[in-house]
């Protein structure tokens, strides 16, 4: 049966699995101290255009988060982030956890609006009797958005130019960020972030490796002391190798833009069948997530030909649900999906 | 040049990473919910003999140690340790970090004293006015200690006693537990900690495993909404079939106690070579950590033919350096070492 | 100028000063243990119409919601709060420094709705695979809101039945809370307060007293080793009967009534004033904050004969202020207002 | 029955009462922001010699050292302290339930030795590789200590001259520092203290006041946002002039001066009638705490006829008890203690 529940179902490209096989035997400085690390970050640095990147390999999203958030707030500060991100609605609160309020946003289409921003900064700032509030200390977005939709150049260049007029760090998290590079509909380049952003981290968990997240700080601002922070959080890891070697292969021979291109141009077939059958989708996503809303008898029998990952219920009748592709993506699941649908008429 | 610096520098025993690659493709539920996490757990109950064992797969030994005494206590309770254990000295401050005292006792050879232990709790106990002081909520211990050594049974069962009598866990960082089950001198067995303890983890990431750590709850005392706190603390790993099928792997054909038993015997030969050149131990270690203290000068000498971890200096001219076996150290490996001692001589 | 800045301006009740003064060279047990804090209990008892209430005496608002949020919540839990809650707005994120998310609820007139509580924890509690999402662990609302406005019986039973069902205490602020029992249109008494909350708290730093909160816990509920918690929060006070002492002295002869019917009487007297004046109040509050909305040349004009406190910036021309009457407030200065209103016209 | 109990059982000195009552029906602005804080730090500065210090008034002393420690260190940074200092026994882990770890010294007479914090902060920073290590960030002292003794100017210059060297602030806890200022032993006046000192704190709540603690920031160095922080602990007093009065008058006319000078003369009279009764004194004290170690039997005896407390059982047969002088101690209660102690023998 063929699957789309998520990306992070299958577990690593094959190339990666072979790279960490590969140097099993080999005898490592843990904590993220060898030269796998070290050759992840130079290529980073290339890949992103930015020479003076900093790079700390993290396990997991939340986890990253949770960290970037922390070592870069006050202890008194607060996270503005749209009502839909991710740290806000599905971490289990672990940014309150850490001591800091995340300070909402209206999404639209899972993104903040510079204006909207502009004015909850303008307003906390321009009143010098706000020491009950809590002061916001940097803005989190994700891209591509928790409903696969993506910030075009001119959005993140507006909200990183009221950031920086406030001198706040902006950070992306980019759990998914290789299918918003491999997105022909998005003019954002990784280096256009690196410069745009002050941190944001490059997903490797649903993005091909087997786990792995490569935090990093484009402008010499990596917090100080940050191995012992992040052990701190119990989120050192011992064999720090084990996440230099994945980045290192997937920013090697373009492995990463390959891992984002099939998802994207599966998701594309996957659209069409969708469209063919008359089937919009429930969100505006270019991305590898594709999100359709159908009444649930159909859902119920869909489900017995094909697996997919419930989103939410609509209403009495109806539940939209989320078709992902991955690196494992084939065009020949995409066509079971058609005869499925074909299969079971609407 | 042979390699000793620690049991986390070579990555997986071979079967462990092998065991991954073949269920690279498979559909797995995420989060812990895979077949595979329920197969590891259903093979820890049998080793453990404990069939109503619960087991939470995690990455890293100080998330593990972090999270089992974070969840474990209540908000205004410490935790007692040796001043020696990994908690107290070598995590960061990643207890106090989540808000507990870890509240010292002397350390006999890395080891907590059961008399000591007692005194300590009945003064706290005894008196109804210690609001002012923080009230001693669990017992940690590590097994083996940090410095390689072993609790007997009777005295494991002498500090379980005590708990019991003041209704506190149990708790025993078992990082390197394979080590200890695997040592001829040790009376312990899994199945004995597992009825003394309340809680304790299987080591992985030290003991064959590519990262990983079973924390295992004995007395139907797993703190409710485990996950969600696992994930507050941003160590819910998404792909947690990883940590499943590894522990599954390690405990299918003896394998965790294979990866022992190697290191335990070639930590045997190492021994025998360093009595054959008169290196006493500095500390009475039976397990796979072996310390020896040598004038700097030799030490120097050493360096160049065999990579081991430096431990502390001693005094001006004298340095106690650390060797470690684990599953891929080779008889071979010891000769060399044999050899490299001869050659420098004293 | 007559003064209507807030009811914590002037300090306390001259009863309340005078019995402070009266016990100052008396031998005292600290940290509660005395008999002003014992006899203080004994009369809130009696209030309360709850015999077993149980009451830790504290020193201000904040503090209070903190300390009795934090400790009525399991680590991993979150407060639901209107969006306009003091907790939400206004405490400089205390909240979530202690670890906790507030989720919020539209306010209306500052209050929670019954129907959006029980939607918010049926979607909650009826789905079983929401451990990703921050668990709703109590209800906070305050009574007066922040607004001035008030809950009826019949609003009140209806939020505590729905928290009953869930399971979860319902907490509420009661920092203006004498004010509330002496509002002639509200139909809550304290023993209804103690009958239907978990736990409140009896605000005297703004209702009479020099400083102080009594935080009543009703259903033999007080968090255990409650004195240590509070220590640990760096609430404790040492000189435990000033709280004590005050508590007993508004709980004696009526006082806490007297000083919420003077207000009160002030606030109608105030309410006919601006009636007259043709000023209608912004929100709809019975008790001692009356908000209007003025013209800004308007409200510099009466900053010159009147002192109220700022409320917020409505649009470009207008201002909402407000004004707070307390036990100090005489008849004689809502005159002096009347004339001030009269003299600079509309 | 003459009372020695400690020095917070009678509440404030007659005048600071007074001062109270005096502007309890003046219009104040909240928060801290109303001209007796001003006033008082006015005065502070006068006192100290220190006109850029900058103070922040707080309630309990436990909250102040929190609030001190918590704000000064970085989130991975612990606290130096001599492992009898208050916020390693006795406060209920408030510092570690704050995030951050007590790293203790030896105590020689409740006292830090220079030498064994220099040993300790080289050992650290000499060492390149200590990132598991929790890095010392700041020195905690109290003056008099808690057991009643007192740091010569020779010490604590010795160890500002350290923390100067690494860079870390070196902080006292002056819960009790008027009557070190007020001991003829003593050479180490407050504008010496001012110097040496990066933080320290003026006690009021031991010292006459009726509760309050001026916290002091010596070197331009209070941290930003303090009001703020204040509140997300708790802590911010709605009404602070009542903090501000209280050292306003304090630091008027030496008035606290005047009620450390009446505690350490009535000291020295009790210290000769112990001499006279070959009571020798269990710790070294010269200021206003007085330890005496007697046989259980007369302890007993003389609770019936003198109230003072009870410090720690020495062994099967003998108590240390504390006497504790304070602004209301009379000479005539020292000759009921010399009768007294007479009655009983020996």
């Amino acid at each position: 049966m063929p699957a789309f529940i998520n990306d992070y179902t299958t577990a690593a490209h094959p190339a990666v699995l072979e790279a960490i096989a590969k140097i099993n035997r080999e005898s490592k400085i843990p904590y993220g101290g060898d030269h796998h690390c070290a050759l992840a970050t130079e290529k980073i640095r290339e890949a992103t255009g930015c020479p003076e990147a900093e790079v700390f390999y993290l396990v997991g999203g939340t986890q990253t988060n949770q960290i970037a958030i922390d070592t870069l707030l006050d202890p008194f500060e607060g996270v503005v982030s749209a009502v839909s991100g991710h740290i806000s609605s599905h971490e289990a609160g672990a940014i309150e956890f850490s001591g800091h309020k995340v300070i909402t946003l209206p999404e639209h289409d899972g993104k903040i609006c510079p204006g909207e921003l502009q004015t909850l900064l303008d307003a906390y700032f321009a009143d010098e009797n706000l020491d009950h509030v809590v002061e916001p200390g940097m803005v989190y977005l994700s891209h591509p958005t928790e409903f696969g939709t993506l910030y075009s150049k001119a959005e993140l260049s507006a909200i990183a130019e009221i950031c920086r007029r406030y001198e706040m760090p902006l950070y992306m998290d980019g759990a998914r960020l290789g299918y918003a590079l491999a997105c022909p509909e998005s003019d954002l380049t990784l280096p256009d972030i690196a410069e745009l952003c002050d941190a944001f981290y490059i997903g490797g968990t649903k993005v091909g490796a087997l786990f792995g997240e490569a935090l990093v700080f484009t402008k010499g601002n990596m917090p100080k002391k940050m191995l012992s922070r992040v052990k701190q959080h119990g989120a050192l890891l011992a064999k720090g190798w084990l996440l230099g070697v994945q980045f290192e292969t997937l920013f090697t021979d373009g492995l990463y833009k390959k891992v984002g291109e099939n998802a994207i141009s599966r998701a594309a077939e996957l659209r069409a069948v969708l469209g063919k059958h008359n089937l919009p989708q429930a969100m505006n996503s270019p991305t590898n997530q594709i999100f359709v809303t159908l009444p649930d008898t159909m859902v119920k029998a869909l489900a017995e030909r094909v697996d997919f990952s419930f989103w939410e219920k609509v209403d009495e009748e109806n539940t939209t649900i989320r078709f992902v592709t991955d690196w494992s993506t084939t065009s020949e699941m995409v066509r079971e999906l058609d005869e499925a649908l074909g299969e079971i008429g609407l």
